[in-house]
């Protein structure tokens, strides 16, 4: 699903930015990459930093503008820093991600795309995309890395996919818990050894420490440790 | 109250790294920087890639070890790439969001620990964290740059942060946890004491022990109780 998901970078600069973006895909499971209209082309620099994802830079697609690229995407979504005069449809990364997901699993194809380093995409550029995807930064401090704010966009695409795929099978590990009545032995005993050892000398402390043993959701395991303190001590006094 | 979450680097080789985890950290609004042993000072480097965040730079405090760079926290959270045979309790990026903004909300400090770049964090270090965070990544290619990890984590806090202050009315009465320190005494304790007394033989017992008291949200007035039923068990040994 991921697969139809296309990260596609505008007029690029710095092709150090291009080789951190193949890294931050492939770390989140994206391998799609257009460039257009790159200004530095994939040199070592890139495949330096693209760590061991320089197959997604072998890989990518190179095209001469925006509208070539997404041409075959059913949905197109543009970051933007600003909010711009021009008043689209603005989602965050969360938002995105859902909608990409949903459009990836109806087997559409999906672009994001992201502008230059300094000034972003054109208002041109914007207007060719169905929906903007603004992150909510800062407002002090907005100023993310082109490679940074693949990263998050990914790992929320990631997110968004894995909850899709978690919902199709929905195997978690199981927890075994204690019943109240394993629980209920164990507080009994407690509250018999430490009133015998003269600590407990009141309801007061046994009704705090059942507060916390109901809340902490201890596991079946845990139990049993706690169980093994009790008889050592118990051993010792006898 | 972004301001009560530490992110903690634990020696870090690069300085870059630092630079650029401190420029990640204030695109979400997150300002307290803890170095645990940098293997690298500060530099020219460090603050070239914070961008404009080095003020977060010259604020960062500096500690010789983990402890003392959590010592003031009352939830430590490690981020862990691998799944380790202490099966810890595990979060992903927006559940340590949520738990964390749920702790600073009621003024405790959350220190979340970042490990060294190629190998993490050590098994003794990820013993003193109550929670494990793992991002998830692409499993056949999950390294993860640091500072992006920086980058995705801090933006989950600031997204959890963001929703809590849009239903910020609601107010929850407060509860006092232990710091780190004061679990970390209860825990040594215990295992003295039950290694005296023969229960606990082997490693594996006080690692299940920490992994429920570092979950189960114990606060400071049950602690107390704990503790006192130690002393207890203690002076009749004596």
């Amino acid at each position: 699903m991921l697969a139809k998901i296309k990260i596609v970078l505008v007029e690029t600069s710095h092709s150090g930015n291009i080789g951190s973006t193949a890294r931050a895909m492939k770390t989140m499971g994206l391998s799609q990459l257009c460039l257009v209209n790159p200004l530095q082309a994939i040199d070592e620099q890139a495949i330096s930093l693209s760590a061991n994802a320089s197959d997604i830079l072998q890989q990518a697609e190179i095209q001469p503008n925006l509208a070539c690229a997404v041409a075959d995407c059913q949905l197109v979504v543009g970051t933007s820093a600003r909010s711009r005069h021009i008043q689209n449809n603005i989602l965050d990364p969360r938002q995105n991600a859902q909608l990409a997901i949903q459009q990836a699993m109806q087997g559409h194809n999906v672009a994001i795309v992201f502008g230059r380093e300094r000034v972003g995409l054109t208002n041109a550029e914007l207007l060719q995309c169905h929906y903007h995807l603004a992150i909510p930064a800062n407002p002090e401090y907005s100023s993310l890395n082109l490679a940074m704010a693949v990263q998050l966009i990914s790992y929320e695409l990631r997110m968004a996919w894995l909850a899709q795929t978690q919902n199709e099978h929905e195997d978690r590990p199981l927890t075994h818990l204690p019943t109240a009545q394993q629980l209920e032995h164990f507080l009994q005993q407690t509250e018999a050894l430490y009133q015998q050892l003269g600590f407990i000398q009141n309801q007061g402390v046994m009704q705090k420490l059942r507060r916390f043993y109901y809340r902490a959701g201890i596991e079946q395991n845990e139990l049993n440790i706690l169980q093994g303190m009790l008889t050592a001590v118990k051993r010792h006094i006898r």
